[in-house]
């Protein structure tokens, strides 16, 4: 596994490994909480995606955060579960909306039940994901649990506006957008819920509702810029067996990435207008040519370097999170949790050990995030 | 207008007028609460369904039950919006489930812009119903907020359990299904977002977090059925422009109403075989002899009494709830709200009549929901 900026990512390993611990958390405690008691189609498909391999990304950065923060990771497992279920919530409805056959290796939950079950499903999963944010009032307070309310209002809010953009610029076929619109729709779209909401969960639970629960969100901003540039790059030149989605999907849906833009901007006139016409029809409108034209657009993105050059953007937004991260965490004590239970030294230790390894995941991400084969 | 049982629906003006009234209050509160920053195909659209000519039942029971029970209605005006706002999210999904073409003598949502642009629209109306459940923080206190909260993710959940139910019965072609089951799934999808919530929040407004939230249960249970079955009535006898709904389009996606379950339970075997055969196929599977075999389901229907015994079934839940409501209000004092600012003689007796104006809109609303022609 290399970086993209070609370097061997040397902290892969511990990455992996925190990833898979803080996983196996996470979803013993997500399907603890699915209803047993239910019609079919509905909560027993909400475990469906969840339990799909994945990494688990999301949760782990909710529980490392508050590790590092000087918190007790088992404190912040209700937000660990209500982001995952989001966001396999919002999997779900993506799917619906894109059409999609495939989802982390398996038929997605509409190509396999219809779009009258999943839309259900995906409801049902994020009012699952709303009911371990009411959990938070018996485990972490009142105040607290209110303030966890108002960040996942505010995150599935950012969400939903990013993702509008996204289909407005679809719908009504924008040809002349900048890498700004593109970055801002990331930030809304990708970067909150992925890595600003997670770091802001770890940090409220680490340190109660009146810290400053933003001071991570340029570190997440960047990471998320360039965890969907990378993602918008496999889904383009990923193996469909290691990534588990249709390859160049996003030719088909037209898709605004960073690449597509920047093609319309460096394209010849000619080419330009053959795009944009591309660009106007819908799946459904396009001829028997449309293989060639996905096939066509590939070409030209290959010759105009967009790739290449959505790579270095990629790079240049991890070597920004790096450095924000290492900043963030330079100013912040390692100290053991205040709210410890009582002073045992053992278990002192333990969390000590935690909190450093939680360090060392967070400084990894970055080059992590991008090195990511899937 | 008439009764299901033949009576005049004496109440009618009456409850027309508090209806239009109540309307009023909460659409321009909910229009207020409409963001303008967004994306297009987002929060404008989310404003679309609910200013289209309708009732605003939901909204107006709510406030009429905080006034009947001493409250002042404006300090209900959050959950009201509330209600109308998550009412309006589930009818846009709805109808991407059902395929409906029309909403309100309008074309539906997913008609008129795609299901990918309906789908988060759903998801924007709901989340803005959210968002005034945070307000009520402000507005009620933490306390009453965090309760309104708890009602409001326990109404999502009924909804959503019961709607799943539907789907599952005609998923699995269930042919052998009891008027209790009916019943049971009437209760979840329609009662409790249309009835008992409405009621619960206007009662824990007007009486506090601690008080019995659940004593309109019964009268919101019958009332929530009768309408129910009355609104599978209208499907099938109502008159189109009337009730701006495809004629009989639930025989065409086979759901499961009282007066289905009634043909199946009478048919001869050669009738049942013939009813399940239908049932068994989707929409798209029929071939050109399903107008056909619908009007032939709308006659047998008809011979077997099946819609004469659904209005007698609701007549009776009427009459039930009537008594209900006669005895939970004869149970409560009349008296006016404890947490009006100062006792201005004037202002104390305008909510002295409103509040004997809501009681009687309670009271006359069991014969007017059947009564109603859409």
């Amino acid at each position: 596994m290399t970086t993209a900026a070609g370097r061997p990512a040397l902290g892969a390993p511990l990455v992996e490994r925190v990833l898979a611990r803080y996983r196996e958390r996470t979803l013993a405690e997500l399907l603890r909480h699915i209803p047993e008691q239910s019609p079919p189609y509905l909560y027993d498909l909400a475990a469906d995606y969840p339990t799909r391999p994945c990494k688990g990304l999301r949760a782990a950065l909710c529980l490392a955060t508050c590790a590092a923060f000087g918190g007790r990771p088992e404190r912040a497992l209700n937000p660990a579960v209500t982001v995952e279920l989001f966001h396999n919530g919002f999997l779900v409805h993506d799917d619906i909306q894109d059409g999609s056959e495939l989802r982390r290796g398996e038929p997605t939950l509409p190509a396999r039940y219809g779009v009258e079950v999943a839309l259900n499903v995906g409801n049902a999963t994020n009012l699952l994901g709303l009911r371990r944010v009411m959990a938070n009032r018996r485990a972490l307070g009142g105040e607290l649990a209110w303030r966890l309310f108002e960040e996942t209002e505010l995150m599935c809010r950012q969400s939903l506006e990013g993702q509008a953009m996204e289909i407005a610029w679809i719908r009504d076929n924008a040809c002349g957008l900048t890498s700004a619109d593109y970055y801002r729709m990331c930030l809304k779209k990708t970067s909150w819920y992925t890595f600003l909401y997670p770091c802001r969960s770890g940090l409220l639970v680490a340190e109660g509702a009146g810290t400053d629960a933003a001071r991570l969100d340029r570190f997440g901003w960047y990471l998320g810029a360039a965890f969907q540039i990378q993602d918008d790059v496999l889904n383009l030149v990923g193996a469909a067996e290691e990534y588990g989605k249709e390859i160049a999907g996003d030719l088909w849906e037209g898709k605004r990435t960073l690449m597509l833009i920047q093609l319309l901007e460096r394209a010849t006139p000619a080419e330009r207008a053959r795009v944009v016409r591309h660009l106007s029809l819908t799946r459904s409108q396009r001829g028997p040519g449309a293989a060639e034209d996905v096939a066509w657009l590939l070409d030209r993105m290959t010759a105009y370097d967009c790739v290449a050059h959505a790579q270095e953007a990629a790079a240049g937004l991890v070597a920004a999170a790096a450095r924000e991260i290492e900043a963030v965490l330079a100013g912040a004590p390692a100290a053991a949790d205040g709210r410890s239970d009582g002073g045992e030294d053992a278990e002192e230790a333990a969390q000590a050990e935690e909190a450093a390894e939680a360090r060392a995941f967070l400084l990894a991400l970055p080059d992590f995030v991008v090195a990511r084969g899937r």
